[in-house]
């Protein structure tokens, strides 16, 4: 019997709690993010949910095989580093989190980037078990991806291998995105970025959008469901731009399932089928079609990812 | 001492035939596609040619190791097959290439993608040599590319892991391509497409090109630094998409080595610094710059690469 693992996923809104024990999520929290003072910030409250979280479960430390974050941006697991990281989280790569778990918890520690654990958490206990060509997609804050090509996860000599395919250029006209590059998945469709395409919408002037507080997808996909044009616009850019991304990705990777998964995934249920039909047009598949699949664990893969390594790290 | 090989680049222009002892390429000869005819028809040219080329070197069959063909498109190397080509070689899928080599030579017969081949050329004899990390880009009739991650060689699990860069969206709204997608690479800037690009160029009626009887790279070059409008735009935005191309590679691949081949190569002097000041400003590599390379064997990286096959499949 192996011994149960604290998890965390640090997303940019919400940074979320899990024990994972024989496999399974026994326990989850959320604490919000507040990512824009950093992550240095939060730590104290990390560290208090955590406790709080295994004295729920009559747990204690030495219970534990250890404790694994998922992190956005690029992460060196074997230094157990991250490397770069969107400025919300801008203090990360300073910080030195292995001390910190150690300190704190007494507990080894393990890091991974959090598209990469939410594949290996599909990848080994979800919807792509039985496949050893794997690509997965999140549409969320931004674009995360990760590939597992003939039963290995890509991870690459410095760590990107896999993890950048939101940063493909889909756009080689485009505008600048975040990361420096060009027309990057991102920017032409992601939450980040979707305030200043819908302000640029030549219909905004006359959508509802713009009595938003904020702009979401879900506002997206249901005004454009009421017939929104400016919605429908950005709807119908999104699609495109995300299937776009998909078939660079199968045509990067080879896989036979991609998985697709997010916060946006809950938004717009045309996402699925509409992905599926255009990778099944236009992805140079001679052998078949790429199974296009959401995740068994939409909110917790990456959780179970992290699990799995933390379990496995020393084997 | 290993045998020597027989090795063959099945070009859409040129069949190069050569033969490699002691990774050297002692002798080699390109005989014409004249590949709008299929490849069939061209099987007993070919024949000739390598005993013809045996013959001066005073070898006969029974002194090789074997025969490796190098081929577009995508290859299965396990069952020997050509799985899906350009239409010019249409006929390939349906000939039994092992079975024509064993009833014309008695040998052995080898085959895979003439960009996964000429990476492999480079990369154990040429100029990634110590590299484990490694991506080519070869602009031609089309952009083909491979890449080497972590040491392995990209295969995927249907043999298209790699080599389909050239088929990235990098304009996702774009044009059809001749894989079926939309706003690949090649239907930016490659040789296929040159034509309708330039014919649809607004400044063509006024450029030189239009007075030549064929378009290509050396043309487009030529006249753009004599000053000729059109040309001077279709240099910039080829220069454009291959960029957005080795970009997208770098992201997907993270190597360390980007090798630039090719026929077009030898057009425009200015590709590779364009591309190496592009990706260096562009691409998304905290660890520094990738290395902007030409290749050590721009004309035989795939024969060597075959020879490095031939020589090594059973060991």
């Amino acid at each position: 019997m192996s011994k149960p693992v604290i998890t965390i996923d640090m997303g940019g809104t919400m940074i979320k709690i899990g024990i994972i024990k024989e496999n399974i999520l026994i326990s989850s929290v959320s604490i919000n993010a507040d990512s824009g003072n950093g992550l240095r910030v939060r730590l104290p409250h990390i560290e208090k949910a955590v406790k709080e979280a295994l004295a729920r479960q009559q747990l204690s430390f030495k219970d534990m095989a250890g404790l694994g974050i998922a992190s956005p941006g690029i992460v060196d697991s074997h230094q157990k580093k991250i490397l770069s990281i969107d400025k919300k989280f801008g203090d990360a790569p300073d910080i030195n989190l292995e001390e910190w778990c150690w300190q704190a918890f007494g507990l080894p520690f393990t890091i991974e980037n959090d598209a990469r654990a939410a594949l290996l958490g599909e990848w080994k206990y979800g919807r792509a078990k039985d496949y050893d060509n794997v690509v997965l997609m999140s549409l969320g804050t931004g674009v995360g991806t990760a590939a597992v090509v003939e039963g290995n996860l890509l991870k690459g000599k410095h760590f990107t291998a896999g993890i950048l395919g939101g940063h493909f250029v889909i756009n080689y006209k485009g505008t600048i995105c975040n990361c420096g590059n060009k027309g990057c998945v991102e920017t032409e469709a992601s939450t980040w970025k979707l305030p200043s395409i819908a302000g640029e919408n030549k219909a905004y002037s006359e959508s509802k959008l713009k009595s938003l507080p904020s702009v979401d997808y879900k506002a997206v996909f249901q005004l454009a469901k009421e017939g929104d044009l400016a919605a429908a616009e950005i709807r119908e850019q999104s699609l495109q731009a995300w299937a776009a991304c998909a078939i660079s990705l199968i045509h990067a990777y080879d896989p036979e399932m991609l998985l697709l998964t997010g916060g946006i995934m809950g938004s717009g249920s045309s996402i699925v089928p509409y992905i599926r039909n255009q990778t099944e047009k236009h992805a140079w598949t001679p052998w078949g079609n790429v199974k296009v699949e959401t995740a068994v664990f939409p909110d917790s893969a990456a959780l179970y990812g992290m699990a799995y390594l933390v379990s496995n790290i020393n084997k």
